[in-house]
């Protein structure tokens, strides 16, 4: 039997019971599990000192994380044990919300909503829209390719770059590697950040890359916050439209100039932020459990022991 | 060899020579042509006065229209003059806003928009999202498929409504008749309206159909603005969400209720109105003045003499 620890005990009931595995309830913030815990899934949304507490419990062998992004668990996770993220189970929510975000921008829903709340009706006024748009996808693994099936159907051409070049799948020919970044950018309309957090994709959109960008192009960030430098993009609004989930400082500060620049939409964080998250991340935990408790390795170890 | 006028010499120049075809330019708001027309091409979103000129002109044999709504051009329409719209060119890009519409509303755009005017960054909240929804098209032609092709990777389930039963495609299973309305409403959470505007169709989204939604439930209406019966939407608003960009009235004054009342999102009316209509129609033209030239039968007649 593996011990295995849920955050609360609705996890563990939705999650149901699972043949050897033995559950248990441990939320970090409650103190120190009665049992010896073996598999860790963290809370939702994790503080980094609900995590180091697995320091203290040496029979933890492996944390599962209820997200897919995982960077902030890695510095303080112990020697020794490992790190599982939950890829793929927002990768709906979070490639609608590029996909929304792309298309409230090119649409003016912005202009609508200050319209609406004024009571006026705008003008005719023909916008770019989606269709014919020239996209580029900074980053091609699992949520960028979830956006590329939503934007096919929209008329438009994809590009799509990774960290290295590759070949392609039946939505994109070719995968660019980053270093033809600066050379694709004069040749597209939009730009959708979904790069995960990391020392070689901080910074990444900083002036350079922004001024290669066409007049009246859209930056869109899924990713990190701080993939786009903010100071930059102020530099840009007003030539360039924005429509950012995730922003540098996070959350913005009430008297940050990029709340009101023109042409800035800003979500907060809410890329996977949906009901479609649970009953994904129920199906993962299912599967991963039924593994570690038949021997077979774990899915999506980030960081192996 | 066929005279056709065309409403400006941009319109003439960037259809190009086409054989067979004698282009001029004609304006209605400019007094009569100079030379016997036969073909008419309508100034885009003519005015009903704009149409009716034609009856001055006896050698007009057909008027064709630079959108696909025909119900304002029918009632001033000669005897023994044919119509035809411009079906399928505003396909993408009411498709798109049919789409942006609903994950604005789905994804919390509105309140995103009214907390990024006060500079606040919300609270973490789970919102519905689109995954799983279920979605009901009211209307299936042309721009209903468009819709149904885009929502199509979202994760979502659609069904399709028409004014007849027919098979389904490779979207939709079955397309339902219009009588099995209220019957399938209680399974959906999302309505998509496309009805063009018609006697049939007036008034169609009232109380009692309104009333079958589930609660959360969201209309979002893309087609005529009177197909929804406005002071029963205003009956179901807190209940149900909206998100309209056509509206009974319209332009909807500035003191009217939907626009302060909550989750109504409302768009002035942009269906069509982007730079993918432009390629779009100078095809469509194209391939209609080819056909006219040569005898063929012209496309989208909707109302032949």
């Amino acid at each position: 039997m593996v011990t295995v620890s849920f955050p609360d005990s609705s996890w563990l009931e939705d999650v149901g019971p699972i043949e050897g595995v033995t559950p248990v309830v441990w939320d970090p913030q409650a103190g120190p599990p009665a049992e010896d815990v073996e598999i860790f899934i963290a809370p939702y949304m994790a503080a980094p000192q609900q995590i180091s507490v697995v320091a203290d419990q040496p029979s933890v062998r492996l944390v599962q994380l209820l997200s897919a992004g995982f960077d902030a668990a890695l510095p303080v996770l112990p020697e020794g044990v490992s790190l599982a993220n939950a890829k793929g189970v927002h990768d709906a929510a979070t490639a609608e919300l590029a996909v929304a975000l792309v298309l409230a921008s090119q649409r003016g829903f912005d202009e609508f909503a200050r319209a609406q709340a004024k009571g006026e009706w705008l003008p005719r006024h023909f916008r770019r829209g989606l269709a014919d748009q020239r996209v580029l996808l900074l980053g091609y693994g699992s949520v960028g390719r979830a956006i590329a099936e939503r934007l096919a159907p929209f008329e438009v051409s994809l590009t799509a770059v990774a960290s290295r070049a590759r070949d392609g799948d039946d939505l994109v020919e070719h995968v660019h590697g980053i270093d033809e970044l600066a050379d694709l950018l004069p040749e597209h309309d939009i730009v959708i950040s979904v790069l995960p957090g990391s020392d070689s994709t901080t910074g990444i959109l900083d002036h350079a890359v922004l001024a290669a960008l066409p007049d009246g192009g859209l930056v869109v960030n899924v990713g990190r916050g701080n993939a786009l430098v903010t100071e930059d993009a102020l530099k840009h609004t007003g030539r360039l439209r924005f429509a950012l989930d995730v922003t540098d400082p996070e959350p913005l500060p009430a008297d940050h100039p990029l709340w009101s620049e023109p042409g800035v939409i800003i979500s907060p964080h809410t890329g996977g932020v949906t009901e479609a998250f649970r009953p994904r991340m129920l199906a993962l935990l299912r599967e991963q459990l039924r593994r570690v408790a038949v021997g077979e390795e774990p899915l999506h170890v980030v960081a192996p022991r």
